[in-house]
């Protein structure tokens, strides 16, 4: 039997709850979706609890899952992400962090966690506090989009169990405090790079037409989520498959290359509810040429449901179903594609919840099962039944005849 | 999003199996159960596993899997349960015993385990055997209901992995045996406390009374089910809610008390065919005012089952119907009200069985899944599919937004 290829399609925080106003139906019931509908027909639908039952994912959490690893195992902070994402290569031993550039007073009193959702001059900020040593440890600093950083700490003996500095909310920053006997060098060092980089910052050109401007400086660095990395496989040595990314985000990047997931640009891929989803829908297609496997996410139902806003979700089902839909066009039918959330996020809640999401896979050895539309009740009476996160790669894996034998 | 409140009704062997002379029914089936039937169709059905696929659940580990336990991990033993549902509290090393008064001859030959199910007197009887040193040992005895009773042993170096005195039928009693090399300074001390029960019972003025009317002495103690406490974590901990119980059986309410409930007493909750219904749901209903989860349990349909009475378990079936009738009324909407049972107990068998039970949840954030009916094959088409009971607290804490996010 020859192998097939597969593509993985995640739409972030599609997966709902019925709405009453919206006669108990979820924004996914309510869309038109001939595309998604069209896939479930022709495969194998279920119920997919990501992490487990009665876990909230995040989405970091959720995408290890997904591309089959044990969060619980690998996971430690989203730090390492955020620093594969910013396209930092992470040293064992390395410990990495999520940095806001905010604004605080000289009794470091943080007056503005976004500094104003300062948009240019935070690369030129970020060059003038990487390289920074501290007692021996060596300091990388790289800006992300907007208000967003991350921090690195290189040397010895470091760990990163410590807690936040940044105060999650306008007010004094933190203390980083050890949380196990051995990381008081890592509390210490950060501790200091917080207060050096208030005082490397202050004084900065960028931060002085600020202030010139009326806008408030970026004139402190709040580090959270401090992580290191574990040592991920590759998915090219776990599962022998060439693969590669199609996202908008910073975050999946991130987790994506972490995996060893080729991550190339897609202009128009924002990661907003802007996207290019003609974009996406090209570059999975290309993609999938010269690769085994291709993952594709979509990030626009997570910010619709933020913002708690019904009929822009329904928009965003559409969308994607347009972009499935030429996906569904161009691929041959074995492909083995599989289409699927990496949480919930109800509109009704605003934020992400432990409700299952559903999958729907056709194509290559994907059984066909009787059901007719994709949606969170319609797919939980498919042949799939309820499974998890962690067990989508095998599935899928096996669907394309790639899987391993165990026994003779 | 604010967190919701959790109702879960437990119905004590309530689900069941076809029985031929029924129409290939169950007693759920061939029941009229509107209030059941009206939770399922605006609710999420599916079966569980209380324990897992083919394990047959006793009511106790049935009990600690539905309150989120591992029961392989925490289950030691009835002992400890029995001796919490009698008030007594346990400490870290105490091995705790199930006990019968029984009937025995002089050469220590069993002729009645339960001493004629004696009614009155016990607890003079124990007051006779309660506080007797066994080479360091202390003895804690409490009488039950009827011939029942709680042996608790207390010194140092013991464990309870020890043997049965109780022959579990008529016969010579067993002579108790360490399970493990660590164990047999625990089964020399229940040995002897045996013995001298026997010596201190034969001439209580109890038994003198007894003979004198041509009943059986309760001359003997006979231990079994020995069992340590391990630390339960009590759920405020574990999910931080405040919990109450309405239960009648001694064994629930010691289960319920362990995990750190308040199980307050509820006049006419018998725990038996002729309980209040409608006392346990009014009873219900005033706790979730100031509580954030509530349980209740019903034996009722167990006992119709250890029985093998169709006729009666239907009539049960409608009686419990006829409490959540009266619950459904009175609560809110958002309440996340789950109705299952803690194992299957088929008229057919008249004892505990493997089969997987129903489930339906409604309320909060409970998915829609068109399941109409509550019962053994209904639910099983529902969109919770199937699952353990050691998930159930997840999943409703989850609806009941108060779960967990891990990752970010």
């Amino acid at each position: 039997m020859s192998q097939k290829k597969m593509l993985l399609v995640v739409c972030d925080g599609l997966s709902d709850r019925p709405v009453k106003q919206f006669d108990m139906k979820t924004p996914i019931q309510l869309a038109r979706k001939p595309a998604m509908d069209a896939l479930a027909r022709h495969g194998v639908s279920g119920m997919m609890d990501v992490i487990g039952p009665g876990v909230i994912p995040g989405s970091d959490t959720a995408h290890l899952a997904l591309f089959g690893f044990d969060p619980y195992k690998v996971y430690t902070g989203r730090g390492p992400i955020e620093a594969a994402g910013a396209g930092i290569e992470l040293k064992p031993g390395d410990v990495a962090f999520r940095c806001n550039f905010a604004t605080a007073n000289k009794n470091l009193v943080v007056t503005d966690r976004r500094a104003g959702r300062i948009k240019a001059g935070t690369a030129d900020l970020a060059k003038s506090l990487t390289g920074m040593k501290i007692d021996g440890v060596e300091v990388i600093f790289k800006e992300g989009s907007e208000h967003r950083g991350v921090l690195v700490l290189r040397g010895d003996d470091l760990d990163y169990r410590v807690s936040d500095v940044d105060p999650h909310q306008d007010g004094k920053i933190l203390e980083s405090r050890a949380l196990v006997p051995g990381a008081k060098k890592t509390a210490d060092a950060l501790n200091i790079f917080v207060k050096r980089s208030a005082e490397v910052l202050s004084d900065h050109p960028v931060n002085r037409e600020r202030v010139k401007n009326h806008l408030p400086p970026a004139n402190i660095i709040l580090p959270r989520g401090a992580g290191s990395t574990k040592d991920l496989q590759p998915l090219s040595e776990r599962y022998g498959i060439k693969c590669a990314a199609v996202a908008g985000v910073t975050l999946v990047k991130g987790i994506c290359r972490m995996v060893g997931m080729d991550v190339p640009n897609v202009p128009g891929a924002t990661g907003g509810l802007d996207t290019d989803y003609k974009a996406k829908a090209e570059a999975a297609i290309r993609l999938l040429d010269s690769n085994d496997f291709v993952f594709v996410n979509v990030k626009a139902g997570d910010i619709a449901s933020h913002d708690g806003d019904f009929r822009m979700k329904v928009g965003v089902v559409e969308n994607i179903d347009m972009m499935l839909g030429l996906i569904l066009k161009d691929i041959h039918e074995d492909v083995v594609l599989a289409l699927t959330c990496d949480h919930s996020t109800p509109v009704s809640v605003k934020e992400h919840s432990a409700d299952p999401v559903p999958l729907a896979i056709s194509g290559g050895g994907a059984r066909v099962d009787g059901v007719r539309e994709f949606d969170e009740v319609s797919a939980a009476s498919g042949a799939l039944g309820r499974m998890r996160g962690m067990d989508l790669m095998p599935v899928m894996l096996g669907m394309a005849d790639r899987a391993k034998k165990f026994g003779a």
